[in-house]
């Protein structure tokens, strides 16, 4: 008989892709030009070149047969040291090629993290603001999903809350900074002060508490901010990747979790990702990609166009009289909602033609998500509509 | 605290790993030529050359931003209509474009199907001899799993057995024909006896029970061999299919499930795979793959080795005087190990630099699989070392 959990998920609607399909619509109506959409955090800026020249030349190169043979267990083991050597020279930490499992992208990545810490029954915390989608996949895990409301002034941890809920069940947090959807990088003295609120509380209930940082925006912060290294300050943490943002190849499922080798069971850890990936149906990441990036790393996608719309839009809406934590990278923003009411707000936004996305999902309502990982020309143009909308 | 679940499963070590990393070992003391390495199901011929052509062809043309964005819901439209109209057309099925879901390969598919007609505490059965990780697979998604003793015979379905087990918990069974590992295909009859014992049971328990046919060795089937296609027979089916084979693209991960038009809940089964892939961390099959075979299929790579290798095997080896149920497809086969002891046989296989896998792990002791996807040269000079064994 069918599986009634996935069709009340399904009744649970994505509103993300409702707003898309709206703008679709509308784009017809009026013209792409006149719909400023903002709802999306699709990449808006080529791969690095290399990457399809490496490409080309693999097809050159290549015996055709082995070429597409099955991953090796964990991924290539010339991809993950290239992988470890860039992380350890720019964090000065001490991974090693076996602190990675290559895995199909962040969501893959999170889906191995959480059942390698966690036993159904468990808790796992978020942040608010945080990206919608860690609900859902705690809950596939069996697990309990617990969103520590935000600190609204500066969109960092509201630590009397989180330490409030760090009950006994808490297996580990979710820490996403860069953050979706407030664009947020927390400071060093927030991550060190959230490491020793996890420590203490291992400590008391006699568990380690792991940190997994989901950090597909690692490689998106702007000048002048600072941004910690979560591995660098927290022994138990585990790290999920994704090149979907940093090389702008969402679709194309390719990532990694990382163990921190100083974890406890470190080793372990990765080993069992192996298991995880047979009950998910993985069982290795594109062959394709790990050859291309074992060719290409370390390089990014030019992601300055993102810093250049961020000042635009901060400094315009805020000058307007929007109230907005500054983001320090990623390519999100989130402003207070003028008025408040958020289905007001909403439909005058839509009437604006000016399409983004309500906090209500991210953990924050009364606020909402602009992704500007679009044409910088977008961006400007759409100004006017957001005074209009104040 | 790590997930114990996932230690002991990996300390249920992997038996043809270990082999073929025996073989390796092996290979290095006495030369890869030496060494009859018959242990692992990697396609030994190459993707169809228009294949490596469409990605040159994807590279050159394609905007490289819009190239690599997220996947569409279930994957390209266009990609599965032409999948659709194949299958229509070689079938006289009515699979329309949105019967099908695009996963990464039929692991996953199988993952999803799964979950899709099963709650937690459901039994999922399959026939032996059948692929050693359907276990792991189905008590991933909390479900009691069954093997259906072989009839060693046939390879085909010990229905005696069958119905024996086939009790009010049983949610689906699991068919894979060509089949992996003993290379035979259920006759037209053996499919229509299925099916009416499952309509049959079926209906005296009130529910539904589902097919799921795993399919990835479909374009494998040798001349003389019918081999019937399981949505023709039973309407309460799902394919799960792989390009692994088919294409030669195992490290790829490509494939995609597909519900019968037929079947009760055909179009919210297909649905709710977009939420099952939530709770799974997949989100989408590589758009490369999606957009190369929307271009190239239908097409296969040239497969006739399979069936080549198969008639020198057989041929030999039944004169020897072993035991095997003929193979009709797929790039397996199964014989009756001489003397009927594993450890003894497999000891002695290995003196001769045979590498070859036991069939306790498919639901089959005292018989072993041959994976004879491997140049034709290697399957004639290892003849004599079979003929030592015997």
């Amino acid at each position: 008989m069918i599986n009634q959990t996935y069709v009340e998920l399904l009744e649970d609607k994505d509103i993300i892709f409702e707003l898309f399909a709206y703008a679709n619509k509308r784009r017809a109506e009026v013209g792409a030009e006149n719909v400023y959409d903002f709802s999306l955090g699709n990449p808006s800026v080529a791969p690095p070149a290399k990457l399809h020249d490496a490409l080309r030349e693999l097809l050159d190169e290549c015996d055709p047969v082995s070429m597409h043979g099955y991953s090796p267990q964990g991924g290539l083991p010339g991809l993950r040291k290239v992988i470890a050597e860039d992380i350890n020279k720019r964090f000065g930490t001490d991974f090693s090629p076996d602190s990675f499992f290559m895995t199909c992208s962040a969501a893959s990545a999170l889906a191995h993290a959480f059942r390698a810490v966690t036993k159904p029954g468990d808790k796992i915390l978020a942040f608010a603001p945080c990206f919608s989608e860690y609900k859902v996949y705690v809950q596939g895990v069996g697990c309990e999903f617990g969103v520590v409301p935000p600190d609204t002034e500066t969109f960092e941890i509201n630590f009397e809350a989180a330490e409030r809920m760090m009950d006994e069940k808490v297996a580990a947090v979710i820490v996403n900074s860069p953050n979706n959807p407030s664009g947020v990088v927390y400071r060093p003295e927030t991550v060190k002060k959230l490491a020793e609120l996890l420590e203490a509380k291992s400590a008391e209930y006699g568990r380690p508490i792991y940190i997994i940082s989901d950090e597909p925006y690692r490689e998106i912060v702007f000048s002048g901010t600072e941004a910690p290294f979560i591995s660098n300050n927290y022994d138990n943490s585990i790290i999920c990747y994704s090149y979907s943002k940093s090389l702008s190849l969402p679709g194309e499922r390719i990532g990694y979790i990382a163990v921190n080798p100083k974890a406890q069971d470190a080793e372990m850890l990765v080993k069992i990702c192996t298991q995880i990936s047979r009950h998910l149906g993985e069982n290795g990441a594109p062959m394709i990609w790990q050859r291309v990036l074992e060719k290409v790393l370390p390089c990014t996608a030019d992601l300055s166009v993102y810093e250049k719309n961020a000042k635009i839009f901060y400094d315009a809406l805020t000058s307007y009289g929007y109230e907005c934590a500054k983001p320090g990278g990623a390519f999100y923003m989130m402003p207070k909602m003028p008025g408040g009411n958020s289905d007001e707000f909403m439909k005058k936004a839509l009437e604006n033609d000016i399409i983004v996305v309500p906090g209500d999902g991210f953990g924050c309502p009364g606020y909402f998500r602009i992704a500007y990982c679009v044409p910088t020309e977008r961006v400007e143009r759409s100004l006017e509509n957001f005074k209009k909308l104040i």
